[in-house]
Order: C-alpha cells, then sequence, then structure tokens
C-alpha cells in the first residue's frame, strides 16, 4: 500500500534535508516533536484516507461488473430473442431437464441464473402483440401496430439499431431457425407495412433497400424467398433473383447447404463478409428432429458460434465492435402447434446457445453485453392439466368435464404432477410426423390402402416410433386417420394429454415474458418489470448510435420512394415490389390472419 | 467539510505551539518553509482523501438502499403472498386496468413497479406444488412434500421465522381473507403432517400447542374452526371452544363482526393484543362480492392497514420491531375456479394492499421491508383462447376444432385480443351466482318451478344481472339449468370465452412465480430467479433470528408428544387430538384431493 501511494508525497528529497535539519535543530527538541508527530499523524491520516479510497474504489468497481480489463470505448451487443417463449417454457424445460439427467431442484438452466427482469408486451394496436410489433419495439424502440416491420402507426419507418450501428462502423449480424424475411430479423433489416411482404423484406435485407446494405451477416432458413418464382424450390410471387442481385450488386457470399457452413463452422476458416447462409428452404426442422438431420442443417448454438467468430475477426482492427441478433425463432412454433415434445428441446438449444454467448464475452478482448428476452409468450403454456372441478359449496360432487377425456388416463388423478418422461420418449416433433403421414397418404394413394392399414401405419410408425407413446387409444388414432389434415394437431394432444401439459391457444397471450442479461454497463435500466420498448432503448443506448439520424435519412428517401410508387401504380399495373409500400394499409391496422 | 474531519487532527493546541515555534525560528527560512510545504501538502493530501471516502461513503450508502434516518437494530418485516398468483395475472390485471380506466400502455400496477425476481417452486413430493408445501418454502426455508404444514419430509416439524421471531421479541400478526387455519398461515404458526387437519391447527395457533402463543394478531376468516362442533357455524369434528380456549387460557382478545373490527380500523382505538378477528365463517368473500357486503366483511387492505398500525403500536417502546405475514389467499380460489372476474378484483386489491404496506414503511421511524411473492400459479391462466389452429403444412385448411365451441363467439376471430370490458361487466363472482342459484333452486323446491322458468331465472337474474352478459346462448342456459351442481363452473365458462381468457387447469401449475420489494437491506439476496426456499433464508436473515433454536425445541417436545399419543391412542379409541400427530403418514406423502 505504501509504494503505492508514495508518488503522491511531497517528493523524497525534501524528506531528506527536513532529515539533516532536524539533526541540526535536535536542541530544540520540544517544538521539533512536536513538529514531527504533527507530520506522522498527518502522513498516517493521509495513507489511512487514501488506502480508505483505493479499496472503496476497487469494491465499487467490483460492484458495478464493468470489466475494467477490457479497452473502453469499442463494445460488442448480442441480443437474443426467444420468440413465444413465456416463463411456463422455462418451469417446463428446467423440470424436464432435472427429470432426464437426475439433477437436484436446484440445478437450473443457464437462462435461470441469469434471469434479469420481465418485459410486458402489449403493442399500440393490441394487449396481446405478434412477433412484428414485438420486435419494432426492440429494433426501433417504439411500439406499433401488430404486423408492422419498423413501421410506426403512421407508416412512416423508423430506423432500427442494427442500421444506426452499421452507420456508426459496427458490423453486423443476424442469426435465426426460421425464415430469415421472418419479422423478428426483418425488423432489424427492412422496412415494410405488413410482415407478409416477404419478397420485399428479402430484396431490402440484402441491400436493395432506401439504406442499401446494413447487414454483414445472415444465417438461418427462407430460402426460397430469395430464389426467382421461375426456379423450384422459390416462394415468390415475382421473377427476382434475390441471391443473384445479393452477390453481383451488393458483394455477399452465398451458401445454402451444411458442407459450405462446415467450412467457416467456429472459425475454421475465415467468413468472406458479407455472408449470407440459407440451410433451409423456409424453416430450419425443430431441434428435436434437426438432431436426426446434423448433416444437412445447423444448429441454432452451431450458427451462432460461427457468427461470433466472424464478426469478432472482422471487427478485430476497428474501432467498433459489432451488433449481433440471435433468435430461437420455432419456440414459437412449437407453442403454435402446441408441441410439447418440440418446445423443451428449442429451449434447451436457445440455452446452449446462451451459454456459448456468455463463453464468448468471457474470452473476448472487447467489452460486450447480452440481452435475451422474448416478444410474447404463444400457446397459452401451462405446465398442468387438471380438469377436475372441486366446488367448494357442492362438497360431494366431483363431477369430470362431460366434454373433456382428459380424465380417464391417469388412476391416481388429480394430483399436482406432471410427467416429463412422456416428452423424453418422443424423438420426432408433431410437425415431423404429420409431414411423414402426408407422405404416406400421398405414396399410398398410388397404391391404395384401407382405412384399417392407415390406423395401423398412425400407431406403428408415428405414435409409437416418433411420438415414443405406446397407449394410444383406438379413439385417438382413429381421429387421426380420419383427419389426417389435423394430423400434426392431433398428435402434439396426444403427447400433451399424456405428459399433463396445458394449452389454452394456438396464438400468442399477453404474459409478460422474462429477460436474461450477462450483466454489464447499464443493464441496471433493464432491471425490474419494462416495458418491451425500453429493451430497444437499451440497445441503442449501449453502443450510442444515433438511431434518429437513420430515421430522418429513412422518411426522407420513403417519401421519395411512396411517390415514386404511387405514380409508378398509376401508370402500369405490374407485379412491381414498389407497391408493397404503397398497399395493405387497412390491412395493417387489422392483425394478420395466421402470422406468427 | 473541514470542520468534519478536525477531531481528527493532531489537536490544535499542537497547531498554535508549533506557530509561535514558527515565529521564533523565522530566521532558518530554508528548512522551515520546506517544513511548512510538507506540512501543507501533507495536509492537502489528507483532507482530500478524507473528502474522497467521505464522498464515496455517502454515495455507497446512497446505493445499498437503506435508510440510514431510521435507527439501527429495530426492524419491521412485512411478506405478503398472493396464493396462486402466476405472471399472467399480473398482465390480465394491468390490462385490465388500463382498459377500464382508459390509461396509457406505460401506466402498471404497483406491484409492476416493485417486481424484484423471480421464484422457482417445485416441492420435495412433485414438480407442482400445492400451498402448504410452498408456504413451508417460506416459513422454514427448506422443501416439504404437499401437504406439509412446516413439517419436513421426515415428519419432523421445523421451526418458523414467525416462531423465532417471537422468540427474539417481535411481534407477530397473520392476514389472510381465507381460513386463518388455512395452508400459508397454518405453515407459520403450527405444524401438523396434512393442511386438511384444520382443528388440531386452530389449537396450535391461539397457543396450544409445543411452543405455546407465537402469534399477537390473527385477522381473517375460518371462524368455523375456532367453535366447538355443539354450536351453529361450526365444522370442527369435536365439542373443543378454541375460542374460549384462546381467551381464557391465552388472552386473546375475539372478535367476529365487522362492528368489532371498525373500533379498531386504521387504529382508531388502541388494538388490544393478542387478537383474534375471524370474520367470516370460512373464507371472506371475493372481493368482487365483498364490496356490495362492505358492512360484514372488512377487505384485505383494512385489515392489513390495521394489523400494521396495531403492531407498530406494540413494539413502540421495544427494541424489536414486528413480523407480519399477509396473504391474498383468494387469488388461488378465483383460479382453481377459472373466474377471471373475481381474479382481477383479488389482484387488484392485493396490489392496493401492496401500496399500503409501502406507504407505511415510508411514514414509519423504523427500518423495515416489504418482500412479496406467490407459492405457486392457480389454474394454467393465459391471457388468450385461440383454438384456431394453422397447420403450416395445409395451408388451406383452416378447420376449427370440432370438440370447442369456442370459434361461434367472435366473427372476426382469430385476432391476437382479449376483452377486458366483459370482466368489467361482471357484478358478482360465478360463486356467490352458483350460491344464489343454490338457495333458489331449495326454496322453489318448496313452491315448485318448471324448467324453463329456472332458465329464465338463470338468464336473468344471475347471467343478465350478475355476469353482465346479456348473449348466453340457449345451449348454454340450458347446462346450466340441467347442471346446477356445475353452475359455478360453467357461469365462469361463459364469462372466460366471451373475454378470450384460457385456462388449462382447476388446479396449480409449475411456472415461476413473481417476487415483488419494497427494496432494502439483504433484498439482493432474492434478486433474479430464485428457489422459494432462498425467500424464506431472506425471511429470518432479515431479522436475523435463531430459526433453528426453534427447530431443536420442537424436535424435542415433538418427539414426547407422539410417544404420548402413541400411548394414549394404544389405550383409548378417542377423537382425541394428538391422534392427528402419529396418523396420515401415508396420505402425506401423496397429494391432497381437491386441497387448496
Amino acid at each position: 500500500m505504501a509504494s503505492a501511494t508514495t508518488p503522491l508525497l511531497a517528493d523524497d528529497r525534501h524528506n531528506s534535508t527536513a532529515s539533516s535539519e532536524n539533526e541540526a535543530s535536535s536542541n530544540r527538541s520540544g517544538p521539533r516533536w512536536v513538529f514531527r508527530l504533527r507530520e506522522v499523524l498527518l502522513f498516517t491520516w493521509a495513507l489511512l484516507a487514501t488506502a480508505g479510497v483505493l479499496i472503496m474504489a476497487v469494491w465499487m468497481s467490483h460492484k458495478s461488473q464493468t470489466d475494467s480489463s477490457k479497452p473502453p470505448g469499442k463494445r460488442n451487443l448480442i441480443f437474443m430473442v426467444s420468440d413465444g417463449m413465456g416463463p411456463a417454457s422455462l418451469s417446463m424445460t428446467r423440470s424436464y431437464r432435472q427429470y432426464t439427467e437426475g439433477l437436484e431442484y436446484g440445478d437450473t438452466l443457464t437462462l435461470d441464473k441469469h434471469f434479469w427482469g420481465s418485459s410486458r408486451t402489449r403493442s399500440a394496436s393490441s394487449f396481446i402483440t405478434d412477433s412484428a410489433a414485438g420486435a419494432t419495439a426492440f429494433s426501433c424502440a417504439k411500439k406499433s401496430y401488430n404486423g408492422a416491420i419498423s413501421m410506426l402507426p403512421d407508416h412512416t419507418p423508423c430506423g432500427t439499431v442494427l442500421e444506426a450501428a452499421k452507420r456508426a462502423g459496427y458490423m453486423t449480424g443476424l442469426v435465426v431457425t426460421t425464415d430469415i424475411t421472418d419479422a423478428t430479423p426483418a425488423c432489424f433489416s427492412s422496412h415494410v407495412d405488413v410482415r407478409s411482404q416477404n419478397d420485399e423484406i428479402a430484396l431490402q435485407q440484402v441491400g436493395d433497400g432506401a439504406l442499401e446494405r446494413v447487414v454483414d451477416l445472415m444465417f438461418g432458413g427462407g430460402r426460397c424467398h430469395f430464389l426467382p418464382n421461375t426456379t423450384q424450390g422459390s416462394c415468390r410471387a415475382d421473377d427476382i433473383d434475390v441471391v443473384s442481385i445479393a452477390k453481383e450488386k451488393f458483394g455477399w457470399t452465398y451458401t445454402d447447404n451444411r458442407a459450405g457452413f462446415d467450412d467457416l463452422w467456429e472459425g475454421r476458416s475465415e467468413v468472406p463478409l458479407p455472408m449470407l447462409g440459407l440451410f433451409a428452404s423456409t424453416d430450419v426442422p425443430f431441434e428435436l428432429d434437426r438432431r436426426n438431420m446434423n448433416d444437412v442443417y445447423p444448429s441454432l448454438s452451431e450458427m451462432a458460434k460461427t457468427a461470433l467468430k466472424a464478426l469478432e475477426k472482422a471487427t478485430e482492427n476497428s474501432d467498433q465492435g459489432f451488433f449481433l441478433m440471435i433468435e430461437g425463432s420455432r419456440i414459437d412454433h412449437a407453442g403454435h402447434y402446441n408441441d410439447p415434445a418440440a418446445q423443451v428441446h428449442e429451449v434447451v438449444e436457445y440455452d446452449k446457445t446462451f451459454q456459448a454467448v456468455l463463453d464468448f464475452l468471457d474470452e473476448s478482448k472487447t467489452e460486450g453485453v447480452l440481452v435475451a428476452t422474448s416478444d410474447h409468450e404463444t400457446g397459452g403454456l401451462s405446465v398442468a392439466k387438471r380438469m377436475f372441478t372441486n366446488p367448494i359449496f357442492v362438497p360431494s360432487v366431483h363431477e369430470t368435464i362431460t366434454a373433456d377425456d382428459e380424465l380417464e388416463l391417469n388412476s391416481d388423478y388429480p394430483e399436482y404432477l406432471w410427467y416429463p418422461g412422456v416428452l423424453a420418449n418422443a424423438s420426432s416433433s408433431s410437425e415431423y410426423l404429420a409431414i411423414k403421414l402426408h407422405q404416406h397418404i400421398a405414396s399410398s394413394a398410388k397404391n391404395g390402402t384401407s382405412k384399417k392399414g392407415l390406423k395401423a401405419y398412425i400407431n406403428d410408425e408415428l405414435v409409437k416410433a416418433g411420438l415414443g407413446v405406446h397407449d394410444a387409444t383406438d379413439a385417438e388414432l382413429a381421429e387421426i386417420a380420419s383427419n389426417p389434415e389435423r394430423a400434426q394437431d392431433l398428435m402434439a394432444k396426444i403427447i400433451s394429454r399424456r405428459a399433463e401439459i396445458g394449452w389454452s391457444s394456438h396464438g400468442h397471450s399477453a404474459v409478460d415474458v422474462n429477460i436474461y442479461s450477462s450483466g454489464g454497463s447499464g443493464t441496471d435500466a433493464i432491471r425490474g418489470n419494462v416495458e418491451n420498448t425500453e429493451v430497444g432503448d437499451f440497445l441503442r443506448n449501449y453502443i450510442s448510435v444515433d438511431v434518429e439520424g437513420v430515421t430522418e435519412e429513412l422518411r426522407k428517401k420513403y417519401r421519395r420512394s411512396k411517390m415514386a410508387a404511387t405514380k409508378l401504380a398509376a401508370t402500369v399495373e405490374s407485379s412491381s415490389r414498389e407497391d408493397h409500400w404503397a398497399a395493405h394499409e387497412d390491412l395493417a391496422m387489422g392483425q394478420m390472419d395466421g402470422s406468427y
């Protein structure tokens, strides 16, 4: 401590002068002694006070959680979105893991250990948001209507944190497991009135929009939106070849397969940016199914790790870091389908990805923060299903709800429990098994099979082999055989019923969603219960970027583009993509049918 | 600043001595000047460092959120339990309030502003807890089996924070809106193997247990457990007059009516402790109904405010403060009944009570903390109900789920929204209306009424007048008329269906519940996602009481009591209440049917 504080002292030469003087005037020892004592006391006081300052400073620095060993100024921001994951998904996945791995009650998910707060999710148009309004709250920090892709209620575009980051010299990336043009990634990288304008979103994402190219890396699905409708595997309405435009006009490197990804995987080779990797025609399969198709599709955590390495490398010699959005997109889909087996594996993979990002931040030389939240809950998931009523005023009547067959299944019903083992037995999602059934029906339509044969196929090949359920009732199997178009929903019900997992809806719900964080500078702003727009505020504030400037730029260009589009629409009846900008005003203020 | 630090200096007399000496030796100005400079520098350094210490200390003290204006040592601890309130209840109630009062999206509940973290709730015997194991986690800070009233899995009693507080000189209180013998209050003030032992719990609560009297104030319902079965309004199995025992043996003042409460209300007169106020035979009516019976029953916030005043007054001249547990007991019941209209009013009243406790803490001269959480969620509540399926692989088939009639009701279905206005129209709970129906049927059994007449009565007097629903279908009304024993459930469904509120269960669910707090010393320990036992740890730590000592004392007495009970049981076939201690071993490890 003394050596650390020495330079602060009046310098040593003075000390030695004083010392010799001391000797000279030793005959006047009274006052001299007092002088000396006073000096010693003053010195001791100063030393103690300085030590106090140092100790408190160290303690405060420790408390403020910032890593002072990393250079100031440069920052990386990773934002994770668990689409459709409400609080019940965490409880379900945590118990599933504790059950399947034989863990104690205190053995939690990585997410649990980084619980930070909760977010209110209602949109400008409804108490229940969709993913578009939800992601606009993150990207623009503004409430908007359901269906809005970074557009405000007055139908003017709002600048996004990703766009502003790009303008400020950051590298930017998007990693998802659904279509890269889907609402969440779209809200960071495009502006359209309604989320269904996937064709337009794809073009804007590669750079063919008002701001030109703002994204440096995109990994995910949704390839069909990038291929002209003259090609197999396209889902575009027009014949625009977005991949060619991306490559030729905006310099993207493009890969559409696992082999292409493996060349880059975890930084095996340098990733040439901008990099577009579209590994599925639409969605990447649920993790539950993907595990069995690992040679075809990379996982969320693999894509995220590769993106982190690529963006770190690309910003190595820059004064600015990167902004990366990673979405566990299909937690939401499992919610829409009410498929609990698919959902637990989606959440486990999301949790694994969260841990991978934490590891990256730990090892990185650059200061960084991870913030993760959901846009909304999906499915009205409830980790319990007990249809039994116990009316207090008619205590002797323990009647069941007649329309419901749930009660027959467990003899020890009703109890306060659920069965994670049922989910563990499933090796395929209801989505995958429904596709398999449709393929089987299509092929047997040629060969001809009886209803009885179909029921046996459903039981043996789908329900037993896929769902891991060996006690399906004849009624359950017959219902699928008679209504194959509803197979997905009916098979998800077979699982949920036996696991005693409840779902209230095939849509979204209004429950607050959780916020998770690595902690770090400024994250206190999103502690507690906050509005989803406050998460958006945090994102722009953490990297101090001028989002309002981007909004201004966009509005100017948008007005021009809209005028041009109106002119064009008045003269040509065309399928020109500019139409999208002008149309859909009415549609947008309502909500999208079947939109996720 | 200088005056504050003066006492630290070498004292003033030394200074004046040095000063005169200075003058005397002014001819040796060189070394003197150096001395003087060194002293000034040292003094400046010391002053600056001390100022630094002081500034940092003030800042840190500010950060740590403790109110240093209050005397150290003495503390009040208020613990609130929202039985059965999961995250979705908050979203529902917040939106209900925003809708009915025309508020902006950012206008939140008081609870929202004090969101602190979340709690995992699984018990030792199940992934889904009941209120008994849930409250044991708070009172004993230990996981136990469903049904346990502060008993451990090995069926030995565990000391509670309330008992230890009493032993340490604190005053203690319990305020609830259900039976005071119900699981949550019972866990703080008694020890039995299973929660259904209400008769035994009542005796222990007034002081007739191993520890004698540990509670100073009890407000709530459940009077029937305190009256001998020879009296009207008793629900005891035996003829023990617990009220008399309480008054005569343990000195309680007793009141059983609103007039008795009004004498004490908000400290109008001094509350004679110990004070037992049992204002309802069983439950205090739901707040939705109680508002119309305000002359009969006090509200939760009224009881809580009166308890706070009483305990404050009683500890005025003590070195110790008080421990008060306040439960919004019937949020849980509204969940079991799947009645969203009843639930929003229960949550609004709980929120109001939370604010009242915050106000008390603000005004109190004693340091205090408020912590609030739930034991579990009830009902699998989901703020959304959308039965529509949208199978991605059969995009043209938007078929409905045939067994479900929900789709007919709203033509613009499916949308992401729900209807708070439906809840606002209800003026009675389904519970109250079901009682009314049963009374009507009982009285018309004498006079004779047709089925058609009954249906008209149900529609006019119950559904229109009580639920505020004017479009009940003939099928809905006929179902109630044909199944009056299911009227409560059917009427709750009429409301939920129209509000588009979903319920998955009539029991509990496993979702994590929210923690709320005023903040203050030690509350960082329950930030983030914690186990419910960590909330229990916080309680005992905040008031630094020796709970383990109480456990030891209990075990010794329990062993003796158990031996006596075994002897007794072997010799007399009696209805003696000691039987309860020994019996129910098997029952306890299972879970209770119909237990809340």
